[in-house]
């Protein structure tokens, strides 16, 4: 089919890395450019010129930005090992789980820890851990196979770990969220997910400086 | 098939009421239950524990939050009149758009105009709408029919024009945004969006004192 794909991303960027397994999960070809994030490509800012940001996904010249309108789209486009679940109410609660993660989630857990502690969103996040853990009811957010909720819980998953070491703080901790604690290791194990995301050494050092940890 | 469908909206709400009009344009019939904002009723905080707002849509007890996730649910349940295109690059536009609106354009708008005048993010908002007005390429967003991306838009078609007058602003002219006006005056005029959004003067009735404006 002459089929092109191409997908600017930032080895470091969990939103990039997104598109990465949803492709490799499909067995999809695709050319990767690694975008400078201090000084991104003239193609990135062509192809995503509003939020100029990593993904910047491309098909057949057509671009798309956005990883979770990114993920929709490879899901429609290439059906073989379905990330969305086919019931359209399992398939509304994959899309309000991943936006949940990207919208209440990562930002309140941001907001309590990231730079001093906040009692009150730090709660609030809890609140919102909690209900995640509940809503886990198998191995994955959509049962036994990895799908667009479980992708979308990588900044959960591969980068929250990050932020506990350099902060030397514990939150999603085994006794809390012995479920939650699980997928995340059941997911950073899966051998696509391993495959494409930064290990965690490597997150470790490019993150380091920006907490303004020197030794 | 004894279906039960309701949902849990406010009149001067547009984002309940992006529920109303996709639920009106397909013909599904369902119950509506008002909320008053001030005191929330137990039934919508149990559907929509995360963000407990509007619109809050219940399908045979099957609950849903998030006015684009249950556009999405509608679509896909009730095929006639569809309102996300065919096409998947073309749905994924429909989401980037509808997404789009939400998270950078209104938000934008707001910032620059709401309380005080911000430059800079007057010319941010005013890039937002050169974009759209460039994506308008039919009547409506998705081409000759109503679809998803134009009731996202209802915010930009029905509610801003609420701040333009109680601010005595101009936001969205004729001069720089003349497809984007014809859009909004044929999208607010559509018999069925008509039918269930509230009108200008009783959005200004509700929104004035918001303005701190008592003449």
């Amino acid at each position: 089919m002459g089929e092109e794909v191409k997908l600017y991303g930032n080895w470091a960027s969990p939103f990039s890395c997104r598109v990465d397994i949803a492709l490799k999960l499909k067995g999809v070809e695709y050319r990767y450019y690694e975008e400078d994030l201090k000084n991104k490509s003239a193609s990135l800012l062509e192809y995503n010129p509003i939020h100029k940001k990593v993904p910047a996904f491309v098909h057949n010249e057509k671009p798309l930005a956005e990883s979770l309108v990114i993920l929709e789209y490879i899901d429609e486009t290439w059906k073989t090992n379905p990330i969305f679940p086919q019931d359209p109410y399992e398939r509304a609660q994959a899309r309000f789980l991943a936006r949940f993660i990207d919208e209440k989630l990562m930002p309140t857990l941001r907001e309590a820890w990231i730079n001093e502690y906040k009692k009150k969103e730090a709660e609030e996040a809890n609140g919102y851990l909690e209900f995640l853990e509940k809503e886990l009811k198998g191995k994955y957010f959509g049962g036994e196979i990895i799908g667009a909720a479980d992708i979308a819980g990588n900044t959960l998953a591969l980068w929250l770990p990050i932020y506990e070491e350099l902060k030397g703080v514990e939150i999603l901790t085994e006794a809390k969220f012995p479920k939650l604690c699980k997928w995340s290791h059941d997911f950073a194990t899966h051998p696509v997910v391993k495959e494409v995301s930064p290990s965690k050494e490597e997150l470790i050092a490019i993150f380091k400086p920006r907490f303004n940890i020197t030794k």
